[in-house]
């Protein structure tokens, strides 16, 4: 099965790069994803192919208008079902590897991106099955936040890393705990010196070692996140 | 006064982009920052420009090697003093608008990004003034998160946005409310109509109507992450 990536965004050359290098790019030569790019100026019809409009009641900055983005979600989500329409606004759900476990099991994906000031709210109310937001801080757009959402769900769909990437004790993976650190060559760097117990060979002293450092490193990461550790 | 953002990348092309769109694209167009990438493959002097290697102790994947960053970093400082050495990671602190614009009052900012597994723990330990995390989800590298954390700052520097965008009534800027939603034209879009008070022209009902609205959607975001408002 191929997962099915859509993308819709007023500044498309945004997304260009992040999905043409690395992980991304590789997920789609093996054709484990196809994603597919809307420019919603596309879906502009009156002669100045005007995509934006100042908000109702006052304020600054432009919104993004509703009729671009029904013409072309109407028009996407005719020709196939979508598992998940996402909408990346400040006020959805924190992302997290929970969410994107649940996104990499879909077939078809569909992510809804504002820029400037946002999107006319009635878009997220008609269309979103999620609400994403990437964090507590402001952005120019959902360009950003969706290539993060499109970056960690590809490299989980089978056959996108290689057995020696295996995402399986990465950090997150289980529950939250934070990965011991990790050191390589060389062993002592302007006498900066790896952990012995890492170059002892002694597999089970490496392994206690590496849970202990976790444990450690998760409970400073704890104090210094106070939320603490969510249902994960 | 213009910023300076490096940041350093094992694979550089993935940022170009993001960096060359939109607000940051007029940022450094208006010579309010400029941006240099830096290749960490630049910095590998084995005839194979080698820069990754297995982590000690084993385990899945490779680390990026200690040395490359090193020469790359020392011969930055050397040129110019950093306010902030960002290492974007897991166990880091949690991205919010406070650091943000923390951030944006600095004169140099370099951002370091690990690709794949990682970096060589070392380098986080010896430069690192800010350790920081997007959030609780795993990531093929830090280059997305960089360009965040770029975007979010960019945006606060005087005179990247005009009067008509001003920043200040974002999400997050006052404490961690969330907004009211945004409506723009047409009124009526097929039967879904703007909220009516928006359209009243009553400056004092409307401006009640987003508090209302801002606060209603701020215990509903309170509620879904549950780990309500931090400090900010």
């Amino acid at each position: 099965m191929m997962m099915r990536i859509d993308i819709i965004s007023a500044v498309p050359d945004l997304l260009l790069s992040p999905l043409q290098t690395s992980i991304i790019k590789r997920a789609q030569d093996k054709k484990k994803v196809v994603i597919h790019i809307h420019n919603l100026r596309d879906y502009a019809h009156d002669k100045h192919k005007q995509i934006d409009d100042k908000p109702f009641g006052g304020g600054a900055g432009m919104l993004l208008k509703p009729e671009p983005f029904f013409e072309c979600i109407e028009k996407l989500k005719k020709e196939r079902e979508y598992q998940h329409v996402i909408v990346t606004c400040p006020k959805g759900e924190k992302y997290s590897q929970r969410i994107a476990n649940k996104f990499s099991l879909a077939e078809n994906i569909m992510v809804i991106t504002g820029h400037y000031k946002g999107i006319d709210d009635r878009v997220r109310e008609y269309f979103s099955t999620d609400e994403i937001s990437i964090g507590d801080f402001i952005l120019s757009g959902g360009e950003l936040p969706a290539l993060m959402i499109v970056d960690s769900i590809v490299r989980l769909l089978p056959g996108v890393l290689g057995d020696a990437e295996s995402a399986l004790d990465d950090s997150f993976m289980d529950g939250e705990i934070v990965e011991a650190p990790f050191y390589t060559r060389p062993a002592d760097y302007r006498g900066m010196k790896v952990p012995e117990v890492l170059l002892s060979g002694h597999a089970k002293k490496i392994k206690d070692w590496k849970i202990e450092q976790s444990k450690r490193l998760t409970e400073k990461w704890k104090n210094i996140n106070s939320c603490g550790v969510k249902d994960g």
